[in-house]
């Protein structure tokens, strides 16, 4: 079969195991640092450096994704991306995805294909190719997707920032969490994308509509990453829990305080329209709201940063904490639900 | 908490998920080649060779276990094996794991962390550390473990067989099957192995108690993995899907034909015993029964093998096809269900 548009009613069950690895498996981009891909007991990839970086998270229906929201294909790429945003983290490149999917027999062999392509694609944006899977009948789809990298240089862990240094961010804040809202205010409609990647409510939400898209398909800036670590970062995360709770990791595992610079924040006008919308504060899904998959790094003084990189604050000396313009953030208790 | 014995009737929902993956990774074993483990955003281990070897294998309640027959740790030890096999069987040397499980928050946390141990026995037994994980509160118990290997010499695939080479396995072969046989027979009690890993059956079953550990902890030859690609080896499986369809993977992927030699297949007093008191012919285990985890490999002539390795058979030019003597095995109908 060639494409999702042949299966017609066919179901995963209906495909079997084998067909449905192959059909997968003929939809996966090649990488170039693969020496064996699908196929074998197991896939051999390039690790130039002499060292490899992975990563694995989970996301299950129900919990991570709504299939009423999300496109099969937005799944996919959501999937993906968070691995892939951890190998980034560490100032890694992305070189390859393991896939493992557990899904009832019932579901249809369409959406299974979907979720293929939609790995695929965002995959093949992190510069990562699929070398392996798994698929098991479930009582429900449960994704785990294990990303792995390269390294050039140094990994740049938790651990390293240093008082006096700078606190900046690559990607957006916020807009993941604010997408959220408005799908959980009835303001975007069931669908997603369709599969050409055009969202079905663009016109009706007009300036929103990107904030849905935030939500459904993060679009982490790999390539920021390893720009950090040659940069000479000392210490990087990728913001999936919120960056205020993020930036807490930096700070426990550094052994350091970090101040935000709350004029650094730029909530910008996409943010502050919804915001107006749902009547909530914009400032708050900027500081809480996770899935962004931004990234967050400390940088020595005298780097300096290039565009993708905006310096929101100082590290300093300390007991581990996380303040804004020196005081604790008391958020409104709405924000927990992002988390 | 120090061990599973002071978690009383705690659940992993009591737990939490922050409580759950400390503990968790509190009892994994650091490796030697692990620069940064579980606690960053992602690991960093060790590729000498500049090559990283990864699989992906799941694991289901229902599907790949009962919690009937197998502990929390014999599940554990299962899980890590057969993505701990695939490593082996490209010829390379497990480095690490990374663990994905869904599990509902009902599920009492002395399991997961028995569970834990489990999966850190083997990959201790293999020379691997745990290195990452994710957990998620899903309706059923979900494991999806990535295992990763490091490769000194070449990958030995299963596409490079080559007629008049002898066809060799490590390992054992039918002992899961038969394991499996005894417990569906209602001759192995539920419970598995005790924490102390002492197999509570024992001594009613006599010969056959070994046959159940085959099949609640599969036990692969890892070494003789990298051993046989030392020793030049052209191609090689894991056999998880039994030996003939394991064969008949080498023979499909290298396009040769695979002739079995029947006399050099051993059946051994423990399987034979074990069929006796089942009625079943041993020899279908052999050939048919999976999840034993032996390897399977060619070898060119001339090589002496080590006492790990058992030429059982010949590789011969031709359409692919794998026969036991020159003729297509024709088994028992009741084998199919061990596939």
């Amino acid at each position: 079969m060639s494409n999702a548009d042949n299966l017609g009613d066919l179901t995963i069950g209906d495909l079997g195991e084998w067909r449905l690895i192959e059909a997968f498996a003929s939809r996966m981009p090649a990488g170039s640092n693969v020496a064996i891909g699908i196929g074998d007991d197991a896939a051999v990839i390039g690790a130039p450096g002499g060292q490899v970086v992975a990563a694995v998270d989970m996301l299950l229906e129900g919990r991570h994704f709504k299939r009423s929201w999300s496109t099969a294909r937005d799944v996919g790429v959501k999937a993906a991306a968070r691995s892939l945003a951890d190998i980034a983290a560490m100032g890694a490149v992305p070189t390859a995805l393991l896939v493992s999917l557990a899904a009832p027999g019932t579901l249809p062999a369409a959406w299974a294909l979907d979720l293929a392509a939609g790995l695929a694609e965002e995959a093949d944006r992190a510069g990562a190719a699929i070398v392996g899977g798994d698929t098991a009948s479930g009582d429900s789809i449960t994704l785990s997707v294990t990303a792995l990298g390269s390294l050039t240089g140094q990994a740049v862990a938790r651990s390293g920032a240093q008082p006096g240094q700078a606190v900046a961010v690559a990607g957006r804040l916020g807009w993941s969490a604010a997408g959220y809202a408005l799908l959980a205010g009835g303001l975007g409609s069931a669908g997603g994308f369709d599969g050409a990647g055009r969202l079905g409510d663009a016109g009706r939400l007009g300036k929103a509509a990107p904030l849905l898209a935030a939500h459904l398909r993060p679009s982490p800036p790999y390539s920021s990453g390893p720009q950090a670590a040659d940069l000479g970062a000392t210490a990087m995360i990728d913001i999936s829990d919120g960056l205020l709770a993020d930036l807490g990791h930096i700070a426990s595992a550094s052994g350091v305080a970090i101040d935000v610079d709350a004029a650094a924040l730029d909530v910008g006008d996409v943010l502050a329209a919804a915001a107006d919308r749902l009547g909530h504060d914009p400032l708050s899904w900027v500081l809480t709201g996770g899935e962004d998959h931004a990234l967050a790094a400390t940088f020595p003084t005298g780097v300096e940063l290039p565009s993708d990189w905006r310096v929101i604050g100082q590290v300093r000396g300390g007991t581990p904490s996380v303040t804004i313009n020196g005081t604790p953030f008391r958020g409104p208790a709405g924000w927990e639900h992002f988390r």
